[in-house]
């Protein structure tokens, strides 16, 4: 045994049942989704099991959970009606006096769901459509769809992107934010972790109950490789799981309505570039897109430098598709609301559905998944005179390897054995681009907890 | 211009816009939904459509609809966010003041919506997977879920079979059926026509509206060739197009916790032996099924005949699987009760889903479509000593073909160029089925109006 | 024991316990309501209590249900969270397999608590208010808002008199006229026994069932003089229970956006008689209230002879106020939307509220209860040269007290015993009464069952 | 213009209409209702209505609001059907981009509702009623039946009492056991102003949204003499305003399953030995009642100080009606369930509602306002040897009388006027409370900001 489970935290069994969503499975699908949840599916399933089942632990190290609760295991079996999960050793904090908390409960039918789907559908036998991007793009929409998320309701769903390691001046922003939009009756979406990703749902809900809205929605949306790291609040009310990071940005892009960057690290650097390069292009350029990055007095500094660092890389034109608000959650919550009235009458005008940015390209590049080797990471061609969108996929690609070597198993696995990722580029570039990754370093924005070695290395 | 549209019913064009249900399609589905529709469906979707704008009339002549509404035309269009139907020279007594009848718009986009499902899921990509009895189980099922009828509640599920042309006696008599069934909390699944498929819907709409149900269900289950005949009644509130006979009838079976068969001509003799024939397998021995047949006093002679003929072609076994009840409601409602109480142990014990009947062996052959050409119907095989399900499976295509020739298009058509269908078989039974066939003749149980010319001829 | 009950009518004992409305009750409140229902109103509990457990019965004789239950009874007892009734030998029909009927049981709890209302807001202590035409309309107002039915929602309320006893062709036209007013979203008011009571509210249950309405009203408003002969039915879904006629009468005009009147007897004559009166006051000359005299081409001389009567005891100008249609439900179904339109407008022109017609103006005289007596009926001033309105008052009065001869318990005994009412008058309008009295005989409007004899005489 | 105007907090014009409520109103209770507002309600009236649209401010002095906001006015005027409330400049923070926050508005209607029940139903007409212990009773039931908040569900509402004015540490221990509380499922009362009455809300909702209740009760009970100094939180979706303290706690303490007293001042000790006083006369020594005091570690001393107090002056019995838990909100929540199951149990069995807890014993003495002038304050018996429940009405009285010192106007008047109050009593007594009191100023209890001046001085 080992040392982390010595620590004994306490742990219980359950037997847990669905309400409405996962009830109506023909047998095939039921016996399918048994099946891979007992094949190699099961030890992903165990992962994003526990990440829900801890939800609301601050932790971003992937594989603490599991040193904490080695023992922890998870079944889905064939009920009379439907589906069942077993769970053995798991969390006790997920309970309350022995009964589940019903929105973890919640998470936990998502996350079979979701794995399910993508097995189900995404699987061997319809493997070829994923090699268009339309064929892409359909997936999202069946994922989501299946998800029940896309509802024909009035467009108000706003993104937040941010990091998952902020100080408490930029969480209580986060909140504050998460307040005003939720008085002006917008619902939240984000990567679900901890941080600016927990921030906007807190506040939201709290104004939520004082302005009487009953039906509202946090959204989470995660991958597989990440869910471990950011574990979601229980807030979070309508949980999916991507098959990947490509398709969790493209589904964040197409269900929100605007998108709010608070400050981050490199994840949020990554999301920015993936956002910007999309807009950025030709068939996107009349589409309205509210964009705004925002936090408190003590975070300028931070934005000067996203900003300075994209006015270099992708020119004057990327910048005038956000705006900088400092300090200002009520002026950032009505930039918002008018900016996706703008929407509304341009999906209209167009015939586009509210529930999904059918209109928006995405094109291949941005959607085929980007397996961070030291191959690919130095092979990225970080050069000034590409066109904007193609330099801003591989920049995207740049912040993403790094974050998979900072918090993901695989990537951490890759340096712990290989060393650091080298990437190229011009002078200019890597080193506007070393500066940027060494203020995220010294402004704690990397990892919640210990020092940070750079899983990177520049090279000119 | 044909006489009938000289009698210039009137008319009114409208669009028509979905709640629910249709709303969340992806772009390639409506798409393929406004090309079906436009293309070789079309004639289809505008045949289903004109019948449930008729919904309520009285007439069972699938040609009379057309030639009153002869300039009747119906579009799907693709609209901002979603669908919308387009209606010419629609029926007006679909309408009220000018404002379409909200349960005929929501059976017109059952229509749309299960024609494309059908046209989509079980196209020719899908064709392959309706060769095995899994399979065709499992697209029974899959339509079924996509209307949204399978949930996961009590068992209360009541199958009403019988005729759509039935004496005052007898309607009145199903509509008290109904009453004592709504009374004691059930819900009522019909073939969705006049007569005995109306009066258990509307008994049980006064005993639901006594015992304050709000959440009631009339599942209308209906199929091409025949929503034209049986135009739907809008107390219906749940409609389902399944693709052809076979596939409906294994609905009913799935579906229902119990049945009750009402005096009825040869659709109701074709049900009858389905059902009869699945029971009898080996397979279903054990599987609790309760069948009630039921009349008013004029009925009795009915179903002596009826049971004398299952009894002489199927055997006393057969006979054992049903009960015959006559003039009495309470008893039928009762013994119903405790049947499907029967059912309900039975599936809690197999483990078995409460709303579809999974367990229920139905063999390819009855689930394979019995087209009703002249030399099918000559080669059925109607003699004793044949194991009952087989011999039960083509008594059922007897009838069937019947059936069509009485008031289906295609069957109409046949008889009109080819004479009567000759039926072989042993003397005994061709004897029994002539005698059976004749006294519904006498009974006016083959057609509404008109007199009957019988498109059958029995060859010993 | 009486021969009624050695027929032996099948009987139970039942608890019942309330859902909603009453339980939140003081306990003074509850105490008062157990020591009335044991003291002095318990007869009249029972009564009506009795009414409603044979609802759905066609008997409009008061005596004959009790005849039959001889042995019922019923008490109010003060449950630990709230109340109880307990039933002894209530009659069967108003439970299915020994659970009472849902309806039934709302309706039971709805005579406790008017009665309950009555006893405590209507008792010794508050007796002055009911002094003053404000103080009364005051009580109405209050006793409807108990009952929960005055609700702040669009105008749509139809309020439908005419009689129990009306031939087949009538109550059809009833139920057809009811299904067109339910097409076009209006809920339906009655004075909830059988006949043209009924029948509005079956057509409306169907035709909201098909317009998918689910929250619909079919209120019942009675009073206990009446409600053992007219029991209830139970579609009616708001039953209240009014003090006495008057106030019923008036519930029904400041509720109603609109009034059908369909072919009636004597009651029917008493209800016109008193919106005419009340009418034609200077105060109510620019009131809207649509008024339609409706029924089947067989009522056309009917309500010829009724508009003679009208026109010739009190004008011309009370003929203004109503329109007659014959045979026509949707004629009648769009002219009382119409009406009810130019109601919301003039509503909202005078602030005054939907739920409530506080702008009509309803003297005391008409407000006052009318105790038949033989004195009273022998002092009535039937004489032309009165004012319309004063006049109205008095004929209602006649007609009040040959109804309360008829078919109430206190009236009938005083013919027994005193033997007919003396109704004096002008000789033309006497003769215009007595032909109008006797066609009432001749159509059988005066009594379900058995020969009519007349209750009156008509002196000149 | 005085200062604080000066400061120009921004305002706006509105017109408010309610939702549900108060739609349904006699002509009579409108006029009653505007009449009321317009004469000498209307400063009472304007006073709470600024309190609830200056909610979630901060301040405890009941005259700040009005200084910040001076020409603030408020109107209810006729509608046309119903109500309407008119606000001139009315504090900007109540609105959002011009719209008031919809849970404000509900409290403002709460705010008309109330005062309109207490002038209509306890004006001089029904003073006689308020003379007897049961007539008070009653009068408490009354309004809190008017407020909807008596609802027959099972028990689950926990009252929390506490200072305003607590610290860091003791406001988050309170949102901790808050988040317990509603992890189990149990609804939250509280005083509803800042401190230790918002932080168990905030908790709750938090737990609330985690276990997806979507019907949970905040329920603020205020009175008119502190609702300006405690400007409830719109959290509070159930605000009512009591007539006086004593009603008030009447409230608490029939409408609460169980309590818990978080560290709190004067007004806090009020509250306790109000309860204490209760549930130690006989009458009561059977009655469960579950009474926790708890705080954070850091309050551990404080209840040391009150638990001595009382065990001096009431006696070790009182100690046994309450238990201490420090620094661990899941013994508290765990506690506070089991404790609510035992009251359900005797509930049942003792036959008395869940809603209103008929049978605890309040004796006249405790319901009987007490107005804290000079002369009653000095005469209060502060003696050892009087029987315990007599002895903590008189010690409430102390606290009372301090609480209005503190932070009601009128109160802060009279200290003003006539210096502080004298309180008599035993020596050991007298030093026991002023012990307590100067801990309390020591604790920054008595006021949110400023220096404490006491406004009482002890005599032996």
């Amino acid at each position: 045994m080992n040392e982390a489970a010595s620590r004994a935290l306490p742990v219980q069994d359950a037997r847990i049942y669905p309400k409405g969503g996962l009830d109506v499975l023909s047998r095939a699908e039921v016996a399918r989704l048994r099946d891979a949840s007992a094949g190699g599916m099961h030890e992903l399933l165990r992962r994003c099991a526990l990440a829900v089942l801890t939800s609301g632990s601050a932790s971003d190290d992937p594989r603490a959970a599991r040193d904490l609760y080695p023992d922890f295991d998870v079944h889905v079996t064939q009920q009379d009606r439907g589906v069942r999960i077993d769970l053995k050793n798991a969390p006790a904090m997920a309970f309350v006096d022995g009964e589940i908390i019903r929105g973890v409960a919640e998470l936990l039918f998502a996350v079979v769901r979701d794995l399910a789907w993508t097995a189900i559908e995404l699987g061997p036998d319809c493997i070829e459509d994923l090699e268009t991007s339309a064929g892409i793009t359909n997936a999202v929409f069946g994922l989501l769809r299946n998800a029940r998320i896309l509802r024909p309701s009035e467009p108000n769903l706003v993104v937040c992107w941010g990091g998952h390691s902020i100080n408490r001046e930029e969480y209580l922003y986060t909140k504050q934010v998460g307040y005003e939009l939720g008085l002006r009756g917008l619902d939240i979406c984000t990567g679900c972790g901890p941080g600016a990703m927990k921030g906007p749902m807190k506040g939201a809900t709290i104004a939520h109950a004082k302005q009487r809205r009953r039906t509202t929605r946090y959204i989470g949306i995660t991958e597989p490789g990440i869910i471990a790291a950011e574990s979601p609040n229980p807030i979070v009310n309508h949980l999916v799981i991507m098959p990947d990071i490509e398709k969790r940005l493209e589904a964040f892009v197409r269900m929100g309505h605007g998108i709010i960057v608070f400050p981050g690290g490199v994840g949020t650097a990554e999301e920015i570039l993936y956002l910007l390069g999309i807009l950025l292009r030709e068939e996107n350029a009349g589409l309205p897109f509210p964009l705004i990055l925002s936090g408190p007095t003590g975070a300028a500094p931070y934005f000067e430098q996203i900003d300075k660092f994209i006015r270099l890389t992708l020119g004057e034109e990327a910048a005038s598709r956000y705006e900088i608000v400092i300090g200002d959650p009520v002026a950032v919550a009505k930039k918002m609301t008018a900016g996706i009235r703008k929407v509304r009458e341009y999906r209209i005008a167009q015939k586009d559905s509210f529930y999904f940015n059918w209109a928006i390209d995405v094109p291949l590049e941005y959607q085929q998944p980007f397996v961070p080797t030291h191959e690919k990471m130095a092979a990225l061609d970080l050069h000034h005179g590409r066109p904007a969108p193609a330099l801003a996929a591989d920049l995207r690609r740049a912040f993403s390897g790094i974050v998979a070597g900072n918090v993901k198993e695989d990537g951490m696995r890759r340096i712990e054995e290989f060393g650091p990722f080298l990437i190229h580029g011009d002078a200019a570039m890597m080193q506007a681009l070393d500066a940027l990754l060494r203020a995220f370093v010294e402004q704690r924005r990397m990892k919640i907890a210990g020092e940070y070695r750079p899983c990177y290395r520049v090279v000119t």
